[in-house]
């Protein structure tokens, strides 16, 4: 394995060794060690002294079942805080196979040229190719895989990265080249561009063939791991059935689904938007009620959704179906599935986007619930018009530009699709997260709403510091391994979940790591993220909520958000 | 005196006494120490629990010389920080005058209703006047000066403020109803018009009775302040020959004229904008050299030019002068003057705007030194189109929208017409200052080019840190006397300065304090500043300026931004 260090000031790619304190480091804990020690935390993020930094997990590109995810790491733009955003699909696999632990992207280009990166088993090259410049991320895959391969691996970014766009995300494709699993959040994208990189081709041999110490030890384990996975209700039955959006009623039942904008918890269509809907609807139309993303996965949770056009958009996501949707007061499959594809081919977090057209909406500038002209303002952004530009760089900037006052972000970054009146544990997250409000740095919907690992009453606000904190620590391990977070529920119920994954590891590094061992490398990247972000200014004054979720009551439970501060403040004290 | 307290949500006036330990306590002091004492630091400053705070001076409303700064003190919605930006015009003198200690404005009402208030020395009303919204503050002071009396001194917000965008600042007039004089930093016009009020009418029966302890005392310190002001040469020649554009040939010939985005120090026709000529343009067609913003004023340093078609301008001031000028490599000063106008009527800090408009010719947005397009450009904010609202929300908004990552900004708040690697101790104002990037904080070309108070070296980054600390002490307590800054020519250079603005102050309030008594106002409201924005979430992270000023050289010096981090952080060490 190696690191790949590419110079976008000199045009110049050096190939490193491994460090000794990076080589039981994958995905999250590896980005987030990297940016710590190499970025100066006060640095621009669209400057030449950010970097981006990309890594498979741990288990990435062997046969550890569902363990397709690739970490990508910077200062972000969005938050102003370090960030790590993961994504489905083959990179992480390709990269792994290609012998790659990290790839770090530093310095800037000269502005206006575009290059394509390509990444193999032999090695890395770079190449000016302008001709790219503006193209959508579907049209960049084409083009890439018909030259390179119609196996490659494909990440981009689409016009809002080369805009620097703070919504911009990172595309990465699954077997089909569809440029549809993100690394959406935080505006990384945007690095990218400003790096003058507008993709990055990685071919290799294989999806599964990375380096195993103990093949038949690691075997044994990843067949035991799979088994449990298969065994929970949520990754064995309701996600591979459903996927995600299997989640839009249950949460609108919970009273915690945020509508028109958090204004109230529960959405009267949200099952014309829901999963079991969708799932016929596709299948209806010749698509795909579940999918993988990445060869391997065994929860299949992706979907494949034909648009009345013909045209594909896969997936839809519970949270792009939710921020596109319920949050908008659009109650239309077909129009979050047109808003979602063109939030894939643009370059956009499609859960900032969403929640950046809520504010929109808040501020008049389109009706509530307006669909056709939802798709005409997000359509704004590919054009780059002053309109777009606003949308593009998301929530938190377009209620600044409009005067909104009320807008659902923590540290820059929009909330997903869980009121935290509605499910306190969330909020918990949303506020104390390193990475801004993120549902999946410490998922207590599990506890909250689901019944997965236990109970914790939604609307008390008793032990969700706790909740949030174990999950906190929990998420930030299994992000290092490229494990899918879904597999998180199999971990908190099933008691040989965490103990089998550390098998895994052990097996592929020839490690004696136990349980607590892991969950350490857990507790290190929340330490030096929560380090980064102290250098770059953040303070406890950012891990709190909008002042509306303690003013504001939401229906139907009538509850504000009422964690005390001093509460949220102990998180991190572990 | 009272206390006004006027809560725009439920539409009610209360008149407070004076508490005991604010009575000794005037202009930024009292603001700054209210907004302390009842704002949340981590509230949304254009929400309804923001304050906005309105105090003369110490020393407004008597017969001291240019003593007619009124200090208006909230949390920023620029710099998220707290702020206190003060005015000329004579609406301290009419607010001390009408009995009013302080003004505090908190709630919010529905929004879409605007409100006028009135005070006088009788009292308060507030009416909804919704035929106001939309209009410039010129056609607003008309409007209220012919139904209140062309007397009244009149505040106002233009459409930006009402927009709630950043860059919008409070107005003020002058006796000739000229709604020119701004207390236009950070954005405390956007507060104002997410209060609901349009406009303050202020009464009073005269400029300068306000209660007097000793009179007669208070009159010969008075005079020998006056005698003191006009004996040095800048506030007795230098300001009332030329105004403060007489600056622009002498910072251009320093090296420090920030130009065409802070790429240079020098600008070949710094002349062509500078003072002298706008004197001698301004007399040729009718107008005034020279002007006071207020009666009682001694240096005059207002003008007031007439535009090619007879608009007035009045006055265009060195930092105006600047940022729409040599920054954007404009040289026309009937540009200049439009731009000027534009910004006192939609209601825009023009330090901010011309800061803006750089930042979008560095974008390629419009062509550099292109006049015309940069007044269509400004003209879109009062429109509030999409590309106004961005324009209209600052140079870092901007910034982001078009992916510039060159924005001279500290705090959110741009930079002045001074080039921290031209003149280092204005850099570490910059950086320090509570305020974010603001000269009057502490003005430290007075050692640095002016040789006023001593001379320490522009390029050497020793000795910075003890000028810019000295001076923002000194500053903090001139902001709270109502006095103009300008004063502090004559209080650096002269050992009986600050004694006799201590004498005045004795006199007016029976004390006896001493320059260390006096001067422990402004330290005090240093630290109170500084814990306010340490609560809203600012570290030493953020007293720092933009990397570019590391790393890039100035011509024709070439010198970079040297002063340590570590000496920065001593700035509040005392």
């Amino acid at each position: 394995m190696r690191i790949v260090r590419l110079d976008m000031t000199k045009l110049e790619i050096k190939q490193e060794e491994v460090p000794e304190q990076y080589r039981f480091l994958g995905g999250r804990a590896l980005t987030s060690r990297i940016v710590a020690d190499e970025v100066d935390p006060t640095c621009n993020p669209i400057g030449p002294y950010n970097k981006l930094v990309f890594a498979p997990g741990l288990l990435s590109g062997t046969g550890a079942p569902s363990s397709g995810r690739l970490s990508v790491g910077s200062k972000s733009p969005l938050t102003g805080g370090i960030k790590e955003a993961n994504a489905g699909g083959i990179s992480a696999q390709r990269l792994a196979n290609a012998g790659v632990k990290a790839l770090i992207i530093e310095g800037a280009p000269a502005p206006g040229k575009w290059y394509v990166l390509r990444i193999d088993q032999d090695g890395e090259s770079l190449t000016e190719e302008n001709e790219l410049a503006g193209k959508g991320t579907y049209e960049v895959v084409q083009a890439l895989r018909a030259k390179h391969g119609e196996k490659t691996a494909i990440i981009s970014i689409g016009p809002a990265g080369e805009m620097k766009l703070t919504n911009a995300g990172v595309s990465t494709c699954d077997v089909e080249g569809n440029s549809s699993r993100y690394a959406g959040r935080g505006g990384l994208g945007a690095v990218m561009g400003a790096k003058g990189i507008k993709a990055i081709v990685i071919d290799s041999p294989s999806y599964i063939n990375a380096p195993v110490a103990d093949l038949e030890r690691f075997r044994a384990a990843a067949k035991k791991f799979t088994s449990i996975l298969t065994g929970h209700p949520v990754s064995g039955e309701g996600l591979p059935a459903f996927g995600t959006n299997v989640l839009m009623n249950v949460i609108s039942e919970a009273g915690a689904l945020p509508t028109r904008n958090f204004s109230r918890g529960r959405f009267e269509y949200a099952n014309a938007v829901g999963g079991e809907t969708l799932a016929e609807v596709a299948v209806q139309r010749g698509g795909l009620a579940t999918h993988a993303c990445h060869p391997g996965c065994v929860m299949r949770c992706s979907n494949s959704y034909p648009m009345p056009d013909g045209t594909v958009c896969s997936p839809i996501e519970y949270e792009s179906a939710w921020s596109l949707g319920p949050h908008c007061e659009i109650k239309d499959l077909d129009i979050i599935a047109k808003l979602n594809y063109i939030c894939n081919d643009v370059g956009l977090d499609t859960i900032e986007a969403g929640g950046t057209l809520g504010v929109a909406m808040e501020a008049g500038i389109i009706p509530w619930g307006d669909g056709e002209k939802a798709v005409e303002l997000l359509e704004e952004v590919g054009k780059g018009s002053p309109m777009g530009r606003i949308i593009g760089n998301g929530s938190v900037f377009t209620g600044q530009a409009f005067g909104v006052s009320k807008v659902a972000a923590v540290k820059g970054q929009h909330m997903p699709a869980y009121d935290p009146r509605g499910a306190k544990g969330i909020g918990v997250t949303y506020a104390t997260s390193t990475m801004g409000a993120d549902h999946t740095a410490g998922y207590s919907i599990t506890a909250n709403v689901l019944k997965v690992g236990g109970f914790v009453d939604p609307l008390k606000k008793e032990g969700q510091v706790e909740l949030s904190r174990n999950l906190q620590i929990a998420t930030a391990l299994v992000d290092s391994t490229g494990l899918c977070l879904f597999v998180a529920f199999a971990l908190l119920d099933n008691p040989d979940g965490l103990p089998t994954v550390v098998e895994m590891i052990n097996a592929q590094y020839g490690l004696a790591l136990d349980v607590a061992g892991a969950l350490d490398i857990g507790k290190d990247t929340l330490r030096a993220e929560r380090d980064f972000n102290a250098k770059a200014g953040f303070t406890k004054a950012h891990d709190r909520l909008p002042e509306f979720f303690k003013y504001e009551t939401l229906p139907p439970h009538g509850e504000v958000f009422d964690v005390p501060d001093e509460e949220l403040d102990t998180v991190f004290n572990f």
